[in-house]
């Protein structure tokens, strides 16, 4: 395998949340700001419909009408990744099709997540979704949501087919991510992006090739920063981007450290920097006002600018 | 509340498994066979699309499909509880208006499966949609599947509901069982129905109503004796039922004894008696001729007759 | 086997807690009226050294003067099971060795809870110790704990062993506990005991011999009366006492509901009613002035009168 | 503080298993045998009495009389670690006196493992123990065994006190190893140590100060040249050798993978090249027959010599 091979999806991908105006409804104005905002920040490419995406909450129309607007605003600058994990096989592959028709550029699936399977099972499984999808196919690990991970040695197995491209880890457990790492090293290509903001730098440090960062929807540059210099090894700068990282990592302890915590908070941060009105998809609450006060501090603390407008937006500072 | 206030559902409520043609697709003769089979069992009610159902797992056109021809075959003759659990609400929905068109009884929700949540948002979901639904709407707990449970204080306070008209456990926990039973005793209508086959004796020794019990769909008529012999205090005759169950049972070692494994067994099982081909749907994978042969002794070695014509179908024998 | 053998050990047994002087030293004081105070309430039983005695926090020295202290005290009035569960085998069988000098009825012997085990070695672990031991010897379930069940088959197994006399179920599991309840049916003086003072009276019903009850250390007299009332079928009775225990367990929720505030409830109140001085052994903590002051009030509103002197103690009222 | 500091215990540190003539017996010839051994190996120094160690399943008597043996043979050549972890703080404070007049250099402690505690008690019991010990402290988190993690904030405020000098990590869990590294970064002096030979070169690159490595008792060598390797930055070699530690890890597998099966691997392959008769301490079980030829197999394969002789005994090759 040449040298020259690199993996397709590496840098700061965002798990874009889902801008809403009601409970079924897209808020069309948050969406295109929020993309304008990101495409600003100098994002490496977008993961929609992910856990911070709310995918599962939403109402099959709603998810595709949200893959045809970002495809169109992005138009190819960036790549796009669309998760279309669900628990029945055929709506996945109906997803898969028409993220290939939208034009996106991977989709992304994780194990589908009611009934307990064998690993076999999970194998064969993932085989005929790639077998269906006109995409090439990113595996999503999230162990906390889905009751089962890919094991190393599926993972080990599934690599040998081309079209599966790379693997998300959203496990927090940097012991498999590594694992991971040891099990795909065949492949030069294969991305393996770590889905923990506060594992980016020791997984960047092993091996890793970037990070699916929730914190990136709010501070796009940040993330982007911290993987530039981790690329290349400047420690010096680091301690400062990683620890204003983690100062923006506080509004997750706002509500709780749940998936869906971090869902809401990130919502109601976009809100505060003007974009979409922090409303989460149900099954989720919107947070207390309280709540909304303490995340308002933690941003404005950090100096992020309100984005005014569209067109006239200005990055925000680092 | 008068005393002569009942549980709308009691007695031996099956989850009906789903015949599969292909994997996309409900195997007609099969359906009809096994609805006749169950009828004639003398069973109290179906659960359809449930775990044992596989509902999660079928594309939402067959679930609907699913529905209709089991509301037209039944006609009224016993109640029929749909299970709608879903991770998108409006999907939810969907599903409970379709039930209720079809001439369903009730509907039933597990906690959406996907993000973890907080009771009180738990809570407000499923008000909801019971404020949505046309149909009495049942509570599910199954926590190993949903990763959540209904606390017993969030079922007293949505027991406040009479829209909500019972709850069926299959935690496996007979202690959170007793537990439900104490704080919903305000409500003589409520239906409490247990899971788990193993726990069916006992669950009605402690207060319960009656049991959504896989093994049904195989031997309808030694689940209903099991329930008739202990609503009567007849413990003499309950041991050899008992232990019959307990000999039926072993088909769910067979695999291992995940619910995946359970539906498995209950579909292969249900080929043995000739209903069916045994075919679950993706992702399970089908039992190997080695376990599909043991499953075949254990339910020969029980005398059960082959189910070999709908209209001259006779009941197996106890 | 006879139909008059009988289970050696039935209703209610007392998991004493073990009155502490400062971290290394008994409150003798403390624990002659405590004894005294269970004797008067007529409790059938007591467990020494268990979790709520707090035994493998106790240096050797301490739990050796505990149980010659507690002997000597009740003189064969009513049984005195000692826990005498370690790590280390041999230091097992020295307790055993010395309960049995001391003049104590059984031993109670949990899994060894630092390393993970196979059941084949949880159950040659527990037959050597059975055959190092001079006293008959109840099996102790308290997973949670000691990371390991016995698991039903293995229960079975040893119940082949006639020096083996019972099982202690903390799991809170009625599921567990009913099983073991069928796994021992053919021992006639099988010794089932629940743990869980909620699980009291369903565990009594489905087939259960007694209750090893925190509670009973405040108020022993109640839990006789419900143990009495359950055995006796008077349900109309039962509704009231069970209610008045409900009442006392939220001395429970005072700290958190671990195993560990248990313990620190249990002194607390003890303390209330003129026992001791509310001291729990390291690595425990003591409650704060706040939680103290909520267990007062809890013991008060029970109308629990005050031990005033160990000779002129008068039994509490119900 | 000086740049010149440095962690008092980093490289290799074995993590000794305890050699045994029978249950509650050592074998001192192959205990002075291994650690001729080890020493011939170059490891840079020893933990006693930790999991591999057995520990806790040792009577006190013999725990003392190792301490005592393998600190005379040391003779200060290599520091010397002992875990005292016991569930009762005053004999874990006898242990700590011991370990100190006996000439050893450090104790380790990890979290009481019975009941379940609140970090804040946590937190005062550890400084309870360093109060009344003689000997600095190393932390010891094995949340798998002891069912309670050191929390990285627990431990940031314990790394107040300069008397506890590390930590050493056996979660398996490198997202929590990078937390305790950021969470002790003003303590230049800090040893943290991980328990887990897969993650040492990981663990390594991004901030570990070395391993506790089961795998150094059979091969010690192997284990310094990987530490030598990473320590030096030389990935080139690095593969082979890691590969080897792989294939030696391969022991682990033959029973399960728990951590009693590690100690009876370890003490079979000690077996194999000479050292003992690979009896473990009660609750485990030797391994069978074809267990044991298993090992065999394996560790021949590795090529590792015969330990003939105490005083002859040659290095074993790498």
């Amino acid at each position: 395998m040449s040298a020259t091979v690199q993996p397709a999806y590496s840098g700061i991908i965002v798990p874009m949340v889902t801008p809403l105006a009601s409970t079924d409804k897209l808020d069309e104005v948050a969406l295109e700001r929020l993309v304008t905002h990101l495409l600003a920040g100098g994002v490496h490419g977008l993961f929609l419909l992910g856990t911070c995406g709310e995918g599962p909450s939403l109402s099959y129309r709603i998810r595709q009408e949200l893959i045809n607007r970002v495809c169109q605003q992005v138009a190819g600058r960036i790549p796009i990744l669309v998760n279309i994990t669900d628990t029945a096989g055929s709506e996945t592959d109906l997803m898969a099709r028409h993220a290939a028709n939208a034009g996106a550029d991977a989709v992304v699936i994780a194990p589908p997540f009611y009934l307990p399977l064998e690993q076999f099972e999970l194998r064969e499984y993932i085989t005929c979704r790639v077998r269906q999808s006109p995409l090439p196919v990113m595996l999503y690990n999230m162990p906390a949501l889905t009751k089962l991970e890919f094991e190393p040695l599926t993972v080990k197995r599934l690599a040998d087919d081309p079209r599966i491209v790379g693997l998300k880890d959203s496990s927090g457990d940097l012991s498999y991510f590594e694992s991971i790492r040891r099990h795909t090293r065949e492949r030069a290509d294969w991305s393996l992006l770590v889905g923990s903001e506060q594992l980016l730098v020791p997984s960047l440090q092993i091996g890793g090739n970037g990070g699916v960062c929730g914190g990136a929807n709010i501070f796009p540059q940040l993330f982007v920063q911290i993987y530039d210099a981790a690329a290349a090894g400047e420690t010096d700068s680091l301690g400062a981007l990683v620890s204003k990282a983690g100062e923006l990592g506080e509004i997750y302890d706002v509500g709780c450290r749940s998936a869906g915590c971090v869902v809401k908070a990130l919502k109601t941060a976009l809100k505060v920097i003007g974009i979409g009105e922090g409303l989460p998809a149900e099954p989720l609450r919107p947070l207390t006002t309280e709540e909304h006060a303490h995340i308002h501090k933690i941003v404005q603390t950090l100096g992020l600018e309100l984005v005014s407008d569209v067109r006239g937006m200005t990055a925000t500072k680092v």
